[in-house]
């Protein structure tokens, strides 16, 4: 017999599919919700019912949208000079959230991975490769993460994109701020002497 | 300007008023909502939509039920003799989980907390009384948590019902299975030895 009831069974078993929720966290949740304000629940509820109609992919940075050209595509103040490019739409999330970077964005939508059967075409790199023809980028700065898969795609980026005669940087690898030498890992304390700069 | 298309953003707004959901699992969850099979996010949508229709209070035990009364209340198998109090449902599910129980329950829907303004007549304790009367219950467990309001309530319970000729015990205080004696706190330690057991 189950030991929760049906309507809080269906809502646990959609939560746990969610990553990095088990069943110990969607039982809380769940609870939480059954005993919270109501129109909370409906306010979620709805906003996940129309979540996936109301997004779209912007044309023209690839980026996940609520329209298309996105808000920032769209934003005549940004500099069109510099493109950053990203994996996935969350990380030019996170770095527009770092407020570091003022220029535009190309959202690959994944790394390429020979392994998992993902090559060139299954990215939006002709969409790159238009943008860099008709748009007057000076630099473009990769921001894949520094994975095998995304540093094999920075490579091969950076191989197709330099004989346009194109600026091409890659972020910064090292210490993270906060973070301690004494119980850095390896590659980012070599990463981070490699990259070391004038004081 | 958002970081996230707005979209996104009012699934995040609703997601971090959920307990232990930060702004960054929030933006997490979020993201991979908008890129998993849609589908899912849709059954989620509807299961959550439904939650509060269809969840109601068991007039019996006062659990958070399916149907009234509970399926727990209805089941015919389980004894009337032990009755075991918990606190919230939630409680509830977590002894049903362990297995141990094979009684019937009482949800208290909370505990006596004097300066949050909850006395006994916030509790489920009148209908706990009339079931003790009219069921035939040999023994009540009282499965409050180990804190002060859970404390005080089991204290103010064990009161209520010793006149009335029923047996009444508390659940288990100790070490948790797989604990380290090195490491308990000094209260459940002192718990541990006074509860000890001859073997």
């Amino acid at each position: 017999m189950a030991t929760v009831p049906a309507p809080l069974a269906r809502v646990i078993q959609e939560l746990v599919k969610l990553p990095g929720i088990g069943e110990k966290t969607a039982t809380r949740l769940a609870f939480h919700l059954s005993r919270t304000d109501r129109s909370q629940v409906d306010a979620l509820a709805s906003a996940l019912g129309t979540l996936r109609d109301e997004l779209c992919t912007c044309s023209i940075c690839c980026t996940l949208a609520g329209s298309d050209p996105c808000d920032l595509c769209g934003d005549p103040r940004r500099s069109s000079e510099v493109l950053c490019i990203v994996e996935e739409s969350a990380d030019l999330a996170a770095v527009e959230r770092s407020g570091g970077f003022k220029g535009r964005y190309h959202v690959l939508q994944g790394t390429l991975s020979p392994l998992d059967g993902i090559g060139p075409d299954d990215l939006r790199i002709t969409e790159l490769l238009r943008r860099l023809e008709g748009e007057a980028v000076r630099e473009v700065i990769i921001a894949t993460n520094p994975t095998t898969e995304g540093e094999a795609t920075a490579l091969y980026l950076a191989r197709l994109i330099k004989p346009l005669g194109v600026r091409v940087t890659r972020i910064a690898h090292g210490l993270p701020m906060g973070g301690d030498v004494e119980y850095a890992d390896l590659a980012t304390l070599g990463k981070a002497l490699e990259g070391r700069r004038e004081m």
